[in-house]
């Protein structure tokens, strides 16, 4: 079965080999070496300023995601989420939830955001904005740079989901102003699920330093404070985290720049040859993560079905309204040229 | 390096194999499929009593902890807490943290739990009460039967943390009248670190159902209905989720009193030889799933490091008060008697 999934995706050999291997006990010196030079690889792929710092937290996306909006944010903000899908949703509810004082920029599916729309909540006292930069329920890729403006201006923090994006997309922490920022171990990182990656710079961990969070295992202050010695202040997912040492290892060698171009490849790749075939894309900006497929006709889980049963190949259905609609193919993970040659073939076949 | 450590474990050949291979997409029947028959097999480990559910939760035990507290108490309930050390204090931070109205039944270093200490909380309108079965912290082992009797002629919910526990003491789910346990991947499991299982009986459900839970992550509602049809609401750790579907196959077969008995095998050798070697152990009840050697001398954390750096061999030690007062060795994973041999040659080098 080949992956066009968005997590867990296809894996690499070096991946699979490291999970092969006896876990160490973590309480060690040798451990500690390990998650700091995980911290600092990965802060130098965000282009995070000096003295920031990364979180390993053992837990799904949406825990990293309740994690940020618990730690990032208190009562007395006035949060904006531009919610423009099932993860902007996601937040809404967190933020409603935890009783905050949110309101939403909501986009209709295929209506893309624009400075016209984010400069609505100019001068209202915003003080947290929430942001899944790829919203991966339609794939829109937001502009983080327009929207890391628009944050400056107005004196906003900007607390960024970049599960599905991280490693596809640029992202520059420190020229897009933003403050804190989170990844999943099973998207383009390409390992196990189960570990979250929190990047924060040093006015959010002022903050969240000062925060009061009612959480034992989602206060981030006890996760600065052992991260001090590479260290968590729980059993981390040990398995995951040396997984990705090695693959940080890897990625650092050829540097941001390239891996972004090399997803772009792919995702420009793919959607010219979809084009082709007369299939259509979004109006939006896409991240290059994944491409959403506008089925026209109705037949996108159909297809779905039908191109995993036939071909063994795993595509990702939406859930929900968008359901009949939208079938995403993914470009994260270990997928060649040839992979998305035998995917269009496919796709021909069916439709 | 040989680990007698409580968790990551020495694992199971058999484990890192499904751990070497490519991980599946999970939203699929053939996933779900896996799912189900972890719960049935789990439960049956567990004797749960018929319609109990299992949970499969990505996050460390301190994560199964928290969440146990925040779906299976309210803050209507009077809880009594039994604190015999370092993860009794767990369950007591978390109470203050959730603002829940607790007690402690306090167990000094050295106290062993009896039916008199319990009785004092007799007839005081307690109505859940959390207990580490398995006091990790010390090795202590409390008396399950002991304390579910009082549970029931009292009229109050049973919540017990068995991360250290499950496998390695006998448990029967339904005759102790437990409501809700739960257990870490990494311990007799010997699994990789990342997911918790929490099971539940139709009682604690019906709870849980009624329960509001001020948390999107942690929120047992959705994980209970996703879990009839074999799913979790949020991408879980696949990986974890695979070594333990093989490892429950594996178990399944030999039946809980024959792995319970093995556990004890080894833990009854090791302390013959501890106890012949001069060595101190506890005078209280011990869990077969680790050994806790009393260093009069002040001696134990030294003696950890001399055995991890010259035998390459990783004990537990301990942290806070008792770092120098005692060392834990493990009896969970793959570990024989040979290994044992070749810790008491060294701890016979090393005094």
């Amino acid at each position: 079965m080949k992956l066009f999934t968005v997590g867990p995706v296809e894996m690499y050999s070096d991946t699979l080999n490291v999970a092969s291997k006896q876990l160490p006990y973590f309480r060690t010196k040798e451990f500690s070496d390990i998650v700091l030079d995980i911290q600092e690889k990965f802060l130098k792929l965000l282009k995070a300023p000096q003295e920031s710092k990364l979180i390993l937290l053992t837990a799904s996306g949406t825990g990293a995601m309740e994690c940020a909006v618990m730690n990032g944010t208190c009562s007395k903000d006035k949060i904006l989420i531009i919610n423009g899908g099932g993860f902007g949703r996601r937040f809404c509810e967190i933020c409603r939830i935890h009783h905050l004082n949110y309101e939403c920029l909501n986009l209709k599916f295929g209506e893309s955001l624009n400075e016209d729309k984010l400069m609505k909540f100019s001068g209202k006292g915003i003080t947290k904005l929430l942001v899944n930069v790829h919203e991966t329920s339609t794939g829109q890729l937001y502009d983080l740079q327009m929207i890391g403006n628009f944050c400056k201006e107005n004196n906003i923090s900007l607390i960024v989901d970049a599960v599905s994006s991280f490693l596809v997309d640029y992202i520059d922490m420190e020229k897009m102003n933003v403050d804190m920022i989170f990844t999943g171990s099973q998207k383009a990182l390409a390992l196990s699920p189960g570990l979250a990656c929190i990047a924060i710079n040093p006015k959010m961990e002022r903050f969240i330093m000062e925060n009061n969070v009612e959480s034992l295992y989602f206060d981030l202050k006890p996760y600065l404070v052992n991260m001090k010695r590479g260290q968590t202040p729980f059993t981390p997912a040990v398995g995951v985290i040396l997984e990705l040492k090695d693959r940080l290892d890897n990625l650092y060698n050829y540097g941001i720049d390239f891996i972004v171009a090399e997803h772009k490849n792919k995702a420009d790749y793919f959607r010219n040859e979809i084009i082709k075939l007369g299939l259509t894309l979004p109006n939006y900006p896409l991240s290059n993560g994944l491409t959403p497929i506008i089925f026209t006709n109705g037949k996108a889980y159909e297809t779905f079905l039908e191109i995993k049963e036939k071909y063994d190949m795993m595509l990702t259905p939406n859930g929900g309204e968008l359901a009949d609609k939208v079938l995403r193919v993914g470009h994260m993970g270990n997928l060649t040229k040839e992979d998305y040659d035998n995917l269009i073939k496919c796709l021909k076949e069916v439709l």
